[in-house]
């Protein structure tokens, strides 16, 4: 039976049938009592994550959203929110300026005593991230949407960053390019780091030497995808092909190819990570994008979900989930040109 | 004097002053009585708006979250993230289905009576929008992002769609096109209908017949962007000029005219609503887009704003602003092919 149909039995709202289970004072003892015992009369038995959060918990989950306007935030926040409909636990955002990590550590710390929230979600750690030391400390819920290399035990839901940067490059060096270049996320965050290491083990794997001058790490916009690409391409020799972070920096790649009067899959070669937004897809750019994909939404509806498993009592170190990352090829890729091959 | 520094010299945390100041359970009632004296002696004025919230209060604005992954969203939380940096005041975002209308009415019902929140923001109003009536009536303070043409006295923060929309197409007739398609947003909310009023009533103004075949209405993607392209392109006469509803809309409306061997500013040209998200600029595109301007940044930013003055008290029939929209030319936009011209 759900709340609803239960709430209608008893003649009451379904909030006023909520509160008097999770034992609100604003409910009177009389009714709450007359829903306790109906609930064993009719067999209704209410979600047992729902309760564990409601029962004297904020029903709640907490995510910290930066200034940086991320559009990934909010297809994972629209993954959660799928997963979280119907069970009556809410998303409490709490703003942060990104201006430094020490004011980040302090929010996560006033986040987790609020009693606003029954757990929260620390996005792009480090790989040794203060956020985690301090909440295991406070011994608050939480889990880690991405890695880290702490000792500290924790739950985590990660994307395989590194075989599908690996796979990629590989792929691109099969098809003759010597000279990749790759527009890779912010500085010192994990999946950075483990994207950067797929990238150097196939260059290191073939006999390909690292050339520092072909890896930026930046925000993902188009325009930065524009300005890095136009930038390499003015190199000598020109790389042949760009490994691009998201689809958004893969907008400017192309732009940035098309604006030196070359074609993209003929001349340079593209492979993004999609994160598959709705509103954005590989497969109907022009050329279609070859590119890793994991959907961002899929991967906050999980989290919703392993969260709802942590506050039903299951160990966090028990939770640590990699997801493998396809490589799906389009026609965005192809062999380098000949004058570039060795 | 800022709440850290009168933490400091109490000797007792940020948090614990606020609760005390807040008349918390969890701190003692000596705690309390100590912190509000000294509050007095050391002339300890905590932020009017942010007490306000925060006294018997929630601490935290309600925003209702569907489905379909929005990227105007979390721009427009990032610039209420933006503003609330500071006030100690939260984002509470509720998932829905967004399946019917009904539930996301019984939704917002929920919110205003939870406790959690101390107003909600209503977000692509209907002309007669019930969560409007509802919240009316519930006497729960509420902003509209957007706007409704109900008589229920209201706040409202909206941008001037119609005479963007208007100025836009104008303009397009001015350059010589006469059939000129727009890829609207979904039927039925305002933003819609104000932005087909200026459409249809530039072309009343020239005396052109409006063509119901040539305007669609949906969701804003690329994907949807470049089918409805496709689809007018293979229109005889075909259009010679797209309105396009947004950023995203418009790379699908871009990829169609490539598809179709034409060239965007010249066979064909192309306006969109720029919402100016920091990942995808209109400035960037090849050929730069011409573009009705609004930043959704800024209007979640002004949104978290108007609804402190709401919660300072000030009159919510008083709060009504409607911003005008630039609207800015570049190369996406010029004279009708002479064929096409009347």
């Amino acid at each position: 039976m759900k709340l609803k149909e239960f709430a209608r039995q008893l003649g009451l709202s379904p909030t006023t049938v909520s509160r008097a289970l999770s034992g609100y004072p604003e409910v009177s003892e009389k009714t709450r009592k007359r829903v306790a015992e109906e609930a064993v009369r009719l067999g209704y038995r209410p979600n047992i994550n729902a309760v564990r959060l409601v029962t004297g918990r904020a029903g709640a989950i907490g995510v910290v959203m930066g200034r940086t306007g991320e559009f990934h935030f909010a297809e994972y926040m629209s993954g959660m929110a799928e997963r979280l409909d119907g069970e009556d636990i809410d998303i409490l955002v709490s703003p942060t300026a990104d201006r430094d990590s020490t004011d980040e550590v302090s929010l996560y710390s006033r986040l987790a005593t609020s009693g606003r929230v029954d757990a929260v979600i620390v996005h792009s750690p480090k790989p040794n991230d203060e956020r985690i030391a301090l909440l295991h400390e406070l011994g608050f819920p939480f889990l880690v949407h991405g890695r880290s290399e702490t000792d500290v035990p924790h739950a985590w839901l990660d994307i395989d960053n590194e075989t599908a940067i690996r796979r990629a490059t590989s792929h691109l060096i099969d098809l003759g390019h010597r000279r990749i270049a790759m527009i890779n996320g912010r500085h010192g965050r994990t999946f950075s780091l483990h994207r950067d290491k797929g990238y150097r083990d196939a260059l290191q794997e073939r006999g390909i030497a690292f050339d520092p001058r072909l890896l930026v790490h930046d925000h993902f916009t188009d325009e930065l995808g524009f300005r890095y690409a136009r930038a390499f391409l003015e190199q000598a020799p020109r790389p042949t092909a760009f490994v691009a972070g998201s689809m958004m920096t893969a907008l400017g790649v192309y732009r940035a190819v098309r604006s030196r009067g070359l074609v993209v899959g003929k001349d340079i070669s593209v492979i993004a990570h999609d994160d598959v937004f709705p509103y954005l897809t590989a497969e109907n750019m022009v050329p279609s994008l070859s590119a890793t994909r994991s959907s961002m939404r899929a991967a906050g509806a999980r989290s919703a979900d392993l969260v709802l498993q942590l506050l039903g009592g299951r160990a966090a170190e028990e939770i640590q989930e990699l997801w493998p990352v396809e490589l799906i090829l389009r026609e965005s890729t192809g062999p380098a040109p000949a004058e570039a091959q060795s």
